[in-house]
Formats: structure tokens, sequence, C-alpha cells
């Protein structure tokens, strides 16, 4: 999938609401507990429910290698389930991985080949060996952490960098921004920084952004919308908790549906306001 | 395992090596793909012949991730047959994970509740929440990257902080060293680097470093011990490519001990000239 692509699904859907799979075993509905693969049953639920709403998924995968093998078989299906059933959804490894260039191919081996994702999320501590073979995939993205949601993330991306007056976050958007394109590079901002969207706006104004922290964390959608939206949306926004344990009894589901609805419309407001 | 623990297993074997086990299935010895499991089959056979040589084994997970279920079943063999067989091998998780709190919790379970590593490697990206949740783990060990091995280390790593004037990986091991302590975190620093572990000497002079880079990505070993051993060794020096594949063919186990023995006795000098 390409940028244009992406936005295409943005506009039929009238969302650009990613929904964050992080299936916790301890917190979903128990009545779950008694199926062969309770991640799983939970995991499809919950797409059928909001499919209609999203145009993204992204299971987190520490939920996922916490449950072991078990855990590893859940994701196979969940991702296989996503693309067979709803083959226009964008769908997005929160990994979080970053290696040196040979380990950095087998994770791209692992989650483009092994797995059929769409994109996968890169730490990018360890510099351009963590991305580079990751955008040698035609058609797949790399999603570059730059300004993560979370309260340390000041203690490293905040820094300022003695050569140029930018934080060290804005250097890590200028810099890779030159290894790929839009077409196969976006980055992680905080919506918990939503006033900072703007700076990385005035860096990268055509990149996607996948901005986690609404709902949950705290992070506002007309604060993202204001200052992160471009022409073309460039806006992924995710929310995890707030969809997926809007309820956790037996009616799970249709609450996830509610919330993801409720979330789709004032997307909707917001795109329209942006002539979208 | 505590450092005063590791570090009389380092006396007992005369040796710092950490063998790294990259285990591909495209470059492991052909006759073992006609078995069951083959890279199990060739771990336990890594780990047969360089044990007596090696204080600790660093499975590196990317290489087992890309084989799917079936990679992620080999790994859960192989830290189980080594930490059944070999039990004072200290163990590492050579995964760069590095997210937000509730989510770094979940790998810190994956790691040493559903595994039973000693360590995991971590990507400092995100601040203190990629650290602390591994930290409340007593007698397991988080090890940070710091300086790393290869040449886009420099990207981001090398960049000055305009506060202090120190480099954004010294800015790393600085702020870090207060979360934990001596006896549950390491760091990395590469082998490539070794005039620059006296600097991280000066950081931190008691803290254990694990030191990828020697072999295979040209490091030396004596410039490694020169710069950065200190009264307790504090070095675990990491070989993967020079060790596991010194010979692809059916006697490659021997060729692994041969190569393993080879960097045991010239740590055993090197440990003799400090007086250790």
């Amino acid at each position: 999938m390409n940028a244009q692509q992406l936005f295409e699904q943005i506009q039929a859907k009238r969302s650009f609401l990613c929904v964050g799979l992080d299936s916790d075993i301890t917190k979903i509905p128990q009545h779950l507990l008694s199926t062969e693969d309770p991640i799983f049953e939970f995991n499809k639920a919950i797409v059928d429910a909001t499919a209609e709403y999203a145009v993204s998924y992204k299971p987190n995968l520490a939920f996922y290698e916490s449950l072991g093998v078990a855990g590893w078989i859940s994701l196979h299906k969940t991702v296989r389930y996503i693309r067979e059933r709803y083959p226009s959804q964008f769908i997005i490894a929160d990994a979080k991985r970053g290696d040196i260039g040979n380990t950095s191919e087998m994770y791209a081996k692992a989650f483009f080949e092994g797995f059929d994702f769409d994109a996968v999320t890169l730490a990018p501590y360890m510099g351009s060996d963590t991305v580079t073979p990751f955008l040698k995939y035609e058609g797949k993205w790399s999603i570059i952490l730059a300004l993560t949601s979370n309260k340390s993330a000041a203690d490293f991306q905040l820094l300022e960098d003695a050569a140029n007056g930018k934080k060290i976050y804005e250097d890590v958007i200028t810099t890779s921004a030159q290894w790929g394109t839009t077409d196969n590079t976006m980055y992680v901002v905080g919506a918990t920084k939503a006033e900072m969207l703007g700076d990385v706006r005035q860096l990268i104004p055509n990149h996607f952004l996948l901005v986690p922290g609404v709902g949950a964390q705290g992070g506002s959608l007309s604060e993202v919308a204001k200052h992160g939206m471009n022409s073309q949306c460039g806006l992924l926004v995710n929310s995890s908790r707030a969809i997926i344990y809007a309820d956790t009894t037996e009616n799970f589901a249709a609450a996830a549906a509610k919330a993801a609805r409720e979330v789709r419309d004032e997307m909707d407001i917001l795109l329209k306001e942006k002539g979208l």
C-alpha cells in the first residue's frame, strides 16, 4: 500500500483510526478463556466489530510474546484473519525493533514474509542500519519512533543537539527522512505532545504520522488534528485500551464498535473541517 | 545471578566469552536440515561443544522470529536446554526491546517468566519506561544499548548534547545508571569502538559491559581488555559468527569448540595480565 492508497481508505471510511490490539489475557472478557485460543477469539470479535470504523490495526507484539508460543500462534492467526477478511486494512506490527544490518534483515523477513504486516515500528537508536533493510520491501512501511507518548520520552528525545540547536527527535526525523520516501516511512509522534506536532510538520509536511496516546494515555484528538493534519490527512491515530476494553462483559464487541464509531464520527468532522 | 557470581564464573572458566546464537537456517550445516528441529539441534551441539569455554550464551531473537512459530519453539527449547544442562551459564535475550511502561512489563514477563533468561538487551530511546519494569525482577539484568558496534551508530549516539558537551550515548549511560545498580544493569559497548571503552569506564567504572563486534565485525579482543577491563573483569565479550560458523560441515561442533577454546586461551592471558 502506498500513501495515496492509504489516504483513499481514510476518505472512504471517514476515519483515520488505528485500533491497537494490546490484547491482554488478564483483561479480555472471562467467558473467552474457555475457548481454544482466547486472544484470537477476542481479536476476531474486536476486528469484526470495528473494521467499518478503522483503517488500521496495530497488534502490540509484547502482549503476544508474553504468552510464548501460544501468543505467537494467536498473532499469526490474527494477522491472517485481518488480511483475508479486510484486505484494505493497514496492519502494523508494533514491535519497536532496531538492530545492526544483518539482524534487521531477519526482522524484516519475520514481519514482511513470515507475517504479512504492512508496517513495523522501529527504534532509531542504532541509526540507519535499523531501518534500511525494511525499506527494500516494495509497498511495506517503516514507522520510526520520533517523539513518543510516554513521560520518559523526555529523557533522551528532548535533549538538544549542540551542532544545530535541534532536539534529538528532530535530528532523528530530519536524518531518517532521507533514507526512504513518504511512501515507505512514517513517524511515531505521541498525542500527549500534540503542540509539538506543529514542529514536526515543519520538518516533514508530507509524511504520515502514527499518533498513539489518544484515549487511555490522555491525548486530545482535536488537538492532534489541529497541529498534525495535512492535505492528505497524514495521520493514523491509535487508540487501544479505550476501544478494546470499552466493556469487559459478553457485550465487549458491541461496546468496542460503539467506541470506535464515536471516534470515527469525530474524525469525520475533523476531516470535513480540513476540506477532506 | 549477581555481578559477584558472574565474576566467579569468569574466574573459574578463565573466560569472559559470550557465544552469540545467531542461528540462521540458511547457514547451519546442511545435514541438520533433515532433523525435526534443525535450529535446536544446531544450538545444542554448539552449546555442548563450547560450554567449557564460555560463561554466557546470547540468542539473537531476530533469527528465531524469522522462522515464525517454529523459531519460537526452537528458542524455548534452547534456553531450557542451557538452563538444565549448564545452570551456571548467563543467558541473554538479544531482543533490543524498548517501549512504554505497561508494554515493557509484558516484555519483562515474556523474557523472565515465559523464558528463563538472565538478561535482556534494551534500546533506551524511550527513556526510563523502557528499563524500569525489567529491574523489578530480582537477579535479572537489563543490558542497555549505549555505543553499538555498527557503523550507523554514529547517526544519533555520537551527537553532542548542548547542555553538557557529552555525547548522547554518554547521557544514556549517566542517566540510566541511576535507574538500577551494578547488579542488574549492563551496557552494550561495541568492540569496534574499543578506544571509546576508556571513556565509558570513566563514567561507569564498575558496571559490566557486553561487548559485541569481536570476530566477524572486526573488533580486537586485546584492545577491548586494555580499555574496558576492571578489577572484576567487568566484560562479557560476544562472538557469534566466528564461532558458530567456524565450519559448516559435519565437523561444525568441533570447529566451534576449537574457535571458542582459542578465544578462552587469549582471555585467560588477558585476565592474568590484569592479575585476575
